[in-house]
């Protein structure tokens, strides 16, 4: 039997559309004239600019940012020459930057625990073709997801995982990681701590779905403490994974209205529909190239 | 000169429609019945029941709460025999209790410092008429306010504060509170730490605004820390005071969402939307006897 | 294979808690009085109030609204006492009423076209046990959700629509609501008009997302009318379903912001996460008996 | 007395900031190089971009708009040159546009009937320099705003207004339009139908605020309708003024949840507070050059 009714054929995403279509993230000390030398080098190479957002962090001796969406005939065979003529620029401008290609699909890994209101929002999006992603794998330390997982031809691997054994755990996750070559690894509710050695494997490649309100209720237990101070809304962050607990760099925070009569187990249903379009917002904005890290912050743009 | 245009006359809200009507709040141990009782007793004394809320904080053994608004003819001769008579009833239900009517209107301070923002809401909402209280005095550390609140007829007390004189402030605050007779003492961002002792003489009748969305930036410079810390949203608190600062029972929440692009001068205008409406919100509620505080938290009945 | 990993036992929900679970609803003429009455007689029968909602359209011969849970230990041997006992209240005050009791489950077809994702949210808060109701059928003119309908063990039956045959598709219709005992029809896209009979069959009964926030854009085309206009924000709307189109009487509205930027696909898209959350919460409160229909507009106890 | 405590004097933003700040707002058909060319203008007239928002109403053969703003020291000297350097650039590409200088500041006049919300809300921002306009003049049919709008020193015109004498009264309204110079008229709950003459004159200059979500309940009687027809939230509208009634471009739209207990009266209230902050930040962006009209529907660069 086959439940895959609405996932759309990769053709689809693999046509001219995105063929042509890239996307320049550049970072650089602020001066004048950046702006015109971007886009005269994208004239240059018969490229059109499709969409443009930019940010300084000060009007003075900030640092610049800037995403532009770009439409270029024929870019597949293009780009390697735009990016050696390009060096040069960055060079001169001190530039941090990178090229990115819609036709270059971001491989995703989904982890996974009990609770799977996260997993299945992305596997929606994903399944309406919504998710510009491949979503290659899903591990999990528990079985509860796997028959719907596995429905929609994804591989899913049990991994059990506590304190004790974590070392194997991660060396394992770790090797498929890099077995399926995974660009970015969501955290769909996956309630297990990862160690230092393994986020720096990811750095700002994890994207993390935390159950409270940041920086409210860090740590263990968001819901019952937010039941216990009695607060009139509650929220769900968001966020790239650091090796601060809970306090790498926001991407998309939301909360809904509660009152004295939900209790914990109320405030965790309601919780459930922030966290699931929480993360996805933030992994679509990821996906899109909207997201840039600056400290411990993050660039939106939307 | 005067700018009294929207001032709506006290006689306008001593009319019959609150000459007749009343507010009943209990708490109780939760038990079959009570509802009965109550219902039976205003319905014995003549009285309409307009509307009723009630909460139970758990089906067994739990804390019963209510609140009724009822119509009764004739209520300003008639309340005394009714709280008399209903002393029984309490006394047989181990009752907490308090007969609210809407005749006796509140007495209301508002201390305040340099922003206004807050102050003005209050003053806005009063003149159209949508405040059920008696603005009868500010208070604050600052001549800033004084022209307006004054040319409103409302009396202004300019009292210097900082770390040094705060007894001696505080008893002045409190003399002024006594002479004007003050039920409600609303800190519309005044930003002065106030003692135990005066904490302790207006229990759950202080009401501040906090800029932040508690628990989370807890003290001074929410929006600075708010911007350090890279949030998608920001928010504001109204609490009732006690002596753990910031940590009193929370009567209502807001946020609004806000982006990178955002510094802290502009963190604070949009905070002071918020503030301005939470703070506004709060007093309204606790005006119209809404809401309980219970242990550190509230019922609101909306 | 089995994917019905979420599926909570009937059983869990036939427990003692909802077996002894009523719900009593209460229309009639308001005066002094009515809310004794009803406790009273409650607590006679041995019934605790869990929760008690009211309102009166007017307080002056108004019409008076009231829904009440309670508890009663060893309800189903009891109830038919209390309806009996009940009829003499209701004479006497010109009440109308329904009981509800909770181990009734209430049993829901859901009528879907080509677009699944009203069916998906309704699916999905059912496998969560957070649907307080049978989903025992779903009809489709369409094939495409059979595969994932059928994966949870509901029936699923493919019944092409047009103009030009209605009556015979209704007719089928009508055949299967009756041949599987429904209470509640959900309309979750369903894209057919339905005739005057039909609708009678159901009064109060049906309930329709309307992919607008009406009564903006009624009939066809809303997004790509709204889109047209140029508006800032797209709703959508649930509503029970009368015999003029998109006028009948409305459960819930919500909103989400767009801009100048979201073509029709995309306020599509945006538009199918507020269908989602909008149906879902109406069937909620309708299945929780906190809906009540008075006139062309709907009392929601929340 | 006075009560202009919160005014800032012009002085203050009459500094260098503004001095060199400027905003260049283009319209042209779409093709590859625009950008370019814009920025490399800029830059070669040693103007840094602050910021810049474009937007392609189709990648084929649309229309390009873009807004840039951008700082250039000794801009009051060079804008002349730069302006006359520009007509060539917009010629070769068919270009419509406008230069736009933070020193100029908007002179905006303000029309308002009874209600005073509208008008109040937008005077405390100004107070607050939150409103980069000059507001010199308040024009009203009623004496109620007098007091307050002559207390912040604005004149104050007292035009008795009806359909008989709208001939009389517009002419009188623009004869002081023309006196004080004014940019943008704002109507802030002005009650008054203008005539397709008076429009004419301030094509994309008249902003209103509508007391619905349009298009819902266009024309007279919102709320009530709101009312009748049971929705469950409202709205208001902000839009430039065209000479078909309520169907000018929408600006800014937003909403309020009511219930079933909200009567005509509290809808008012509630709107009150939607229409305030509606028409305020509509203005505020029409200010900052953010709106730009094309056909029936604007583009809102945030």
């Amino acid at each position: 039997m086959s439940i895959n009714m609405k996932v759309k054929s990769n053709s689809q995403h693999q046509n001219s559309h995105f063929e042509n279509r890239g996307r320049l993230l550049v970072k650089c000390p602020d001066k004048p004239g950046i702006v015109s030398v971007l886009s005269a080098f994208l004239h240059t190479h018969n490229s059109n600019i499709i969409e443009s957002s930019q940010y300084s962090s000060d009007p003075v001796n900030g640092t610049f940012f800037i995403r532009i969406a770009y439409h270029c005939e024929g870019l597949v065979g293009k780009c390697a020459q735009m990016e050696k003529d390009f060096e040069q620029i960055a060079a001169v401008h001190n530039m941090e930057y990178s090229f990115n290609y819609l036709r270059e699909r971001t491989r995703s890994a989904i982890f996974v625990s009990k609770e799977p209101h996260c997993l299945m929002e992305l596997l929606w999006e994903w399944q309406n073709g919504d998710l510009d992603t491949d979503i290659v794998v899903v591990i999990s330390n528990h079985e509860d997801a796997r028959p719907f997982v596995e429905a929609l031809g994804i591989p899913y691997y049990y991994i059990p995982a506590n304190k004790e054994i974590r070392k194997q755990v991660e060396a394992e996750q770790v090797r498929l990681m890099e077995q399926y070559k995974i660009d970015l690894l969501i955290l769909a509710r996956y309630m297990q701590i990862l160690t230092p050695e393994f986020v720096e494997h990811f750095e700002n490649r994890i994207i993390n779905i935390h159950h409270s309100f940041l920086p409210a209720f860090i740590g263990a237990g968001p819901y019952e403490r937010a039941y216990e101070r009695g607060v009139k809304l509650i929220g769900a962050t968001s966020h790239y994974v650091t090796n601060n607990l809970d306090e790498g760099p926001i991407i998309e925070q939301d909360v809904e209205r509660v009152d004295h009569r939900d209790d914990v187990v109320q405030l965790k249903k309601i919780g459930r529909t922030i966290e699931r379009r929480v993360l996805t917002k933030a992994v679509k904005w990821h996906l899109e190239n909207r997201v840039i890290v600056e400290g411990n912050k993050t660039i939106v743009f939307h």
